[in-house]
């Protein structure tokens, strides 16, 4: 992290100069919405300028998260986070190197690099030091709906665009043999469920969940297969039953159909939970092994709760829960490597830079109208 | 387990003789509450005969914990737990065996013995195989409360009485040299406490947090000590500081001091939460260390809950949560074999077996005026 130290000084020191020379600013366009209740629409705006440390990346693929549309509709006001509008969501961006400030040493021009969920962060702090930027104490920049109080402090703007400026601290090595097509979600979608398997030392031969069949977790489900794990998926959906078998689980549950719910109790090593919609955690929890079982919280619905009773009283007793939130940046250069290396990718529908694609393809998250995952590609930006 | 199912099948096989024979019954005299909004009065009724691997024990002393409000006064509906009347409450007990069945083995007439939140379960199922009987698949029969369908299928009557039958596979060996006055409550809140103490694994020099410093705080306080962990405790009064310093703990925060709060975030490597009444649990998730801390829940107030996406979101994430419930017997006779060898007791107050006197310790422990357990001395029945 002393690496990252340096930057965000030599980037302080750079501020002076770059707010003295706007003509530096990066130009970049995308697509923004004005309110929660808005639309896309075309969106230019200016980056703050390359500093010593920073790459300018050119956006080849930008991935749609549900939690895009979570911040876009301002769905995490209880969290104290509120929207900051015009927002230019985007968190999953790959890309490829177009200029480099003078202290990069990881990147050079031509390179594949993505950008994940964060931009900057304080690089000294507790969080900081042990590789979890995302909790960082002095406040993560995230890549978007964020100030970026590193930098300019102004809102960062986020993958929905033609390009990004980013400290190459934050920024993930994409290997030259990646599909960049289905890279971009791996930013995101990618370590999120990376993280918790890990952290949960999932093992081969372990009985596994995935509750929630989507973006988040069609790649919890390809990480855990590729682990060795027996995977067990629930969802609400017949539709995606043939795909699950595809990638490798071995049961699939419908959870709408009572037959299928029953017998699960006490039966698994590890759930994740990427469930984005309200639900009963406390039906997971009992499903896990009394002992040793343990749950990650990934999907964030505002409205799911467990009773501090129930966990005890509920036939859930000595199963631990516990939240995950994405992954810091060291940890997702090894998902990235890992997935490119075991050819482990999101299933993408790729759809084009307009603003009404990317409006339909929030309806369709929203209804669950996706396999897997939309990835933006931005080169048909006009 | 063997021995308890080999219990089950022959007291099974003498139900129908002590049916037939209800002179077997053995009379007993305690106090009962007739509704959620009663008041204890004088009761008396009858216990299923002494099986052939049943002891009937004289009860010394009875300790009230707060479950037996929580009971009594029907809270706990909204877990399908509803009060069956009259009820005699109490599971915190200690006596001396006055009869045995021909088939017990562990006890003769003049030991000391205790029993617990249960009397009887299955024996076969899984959680009975690894004694855990309390979270019997077949159901346990708790000490009140609760069906007796193991014996005469009647409500189960608990230990704010002169006696109790049980078999041997659920009382528990007191050592002659304990102190009897003291050492009933140490079946309900010394195991409830002990059990995740021990599940957790916290060990010596581990920063440790019992928040609610009542009947089981100061258990987990005596027991977090014995270990050699540092031990913080969380109350909402000034009037136990003293005691906290006492009974060997290095920090005590007063709740509602809001400078108090302050500091401890990502600090804990286990905390055990034995509030009985609605608060935060999330506050508390914060103060577990990242990745490594985690709480149990023995506590259970109807209304504390907490949101699944606040695990992730709300600064608690990588923290694990989880609730616990009592303790298996064979735990519990470990957790008094330590405690009487360590010298770990309850601190109580002594009152007598005359229904105003339970009343009033009631209205107490529900306003938190206790220092920190009733225990009635059966001894004063009139």
């Amino acid at each position: 992290m002393k690496r990252i130290l340096v930057a965000v000084i030599v980037s302080a020191l750079s501020v002076g100069a770059v707010q003295a020379q706007d003509t530096d600013r990066i130009p970049s366009k995308g697509f923004a919405v004005d309110s929660a209740e808005g639309h896309f629409h075309p969106y230019e705006f200016t980056r703050h300028a390359i500093g010593d440390n920073d790459i300018l990346i050119e956006t080849m693929y930008a991935g749609i998260c549900h939690s895009d549309l979570h911040a876009a509709w301002d769905e995490h006001q209880s969290h104290g986070i509120a929207g900051i509008y015009p927002m230019v969501p985007g968190h999953e961006i790959a890309g490829r190197v177009v200029k480099v400030g003078k202290n990069v040493t990881n990147f050079k021009v031509g390179d594949y690099a993505g950008v994940g969920c964060m931009v900057n962060s304080c690089g000294h702090c507790t969080f900081c030091e042990m590789d979890k930027e995302q909790f960082c104490e002095n406040g993560t920049t995230f890549t978007y709906n964020s100030i970026d109080r590193y930098h300019d402090n102004e809102p960062a703007m986020g993958g929905y665009s033609n390009n990004i400026v980013v400290s190459e601290a934050f920024a993930i090595k994409i290997p030259e043999n990646a599909d960049m097509k289905r890279v971009a979600p791996l930013l995101c979608a990618g370590v999120t469920t990376w993280s918790p398997i890990h952290f949960s030392k999932v093992k081969k031969g372990d009985n596994v969940a995935v509750a929630g069949y989507g973006g988040l977790g069609h790649m919890a489900v390809q990480y855990l297969v590729a682990l060795g794990a027996d995977v067990t998926i629930f969802d609400i959906t017949e539709e995606k039953r043939a795909d699950a078998f595809r990638m490798g689980a071995k049961r699939y549950v419908n959870v709408n159909n009572a037959e299928d719910m029953k017998g699960h109790n006490n039966s698994f090593d590890f759930i994740i939970s990427t469930i984005p919609a309200n639900y009963s955690p406390l039906v997971y929890a009992r499903m896990l092994k009394y002992g040793k079982g343990e749950m990650a919280i990934v999907g964030l619905p505002e409205t799911a709760t467990v009773n501090v009773a129930d966990l005890a009283l509920g036939g859930a007793a000595n199963r631990k829960i516990y939240g995950s939130l994405i992954g810091g940046i060291k940890e997702t250069q090894e998902m990235i490597d890992y997935s490119v290396a075991h050819h482990i990718y999101p299933e993408v529908e790729i759809i084009n830079a307009e603003a009404a694609e990317i409006d339909k393809a929030y309806r369709n998250v929203q209804d669950g109208k996706v396999k897997f995952r939309y990835v933006i590609d931005m080169s048909t930006l006009k």
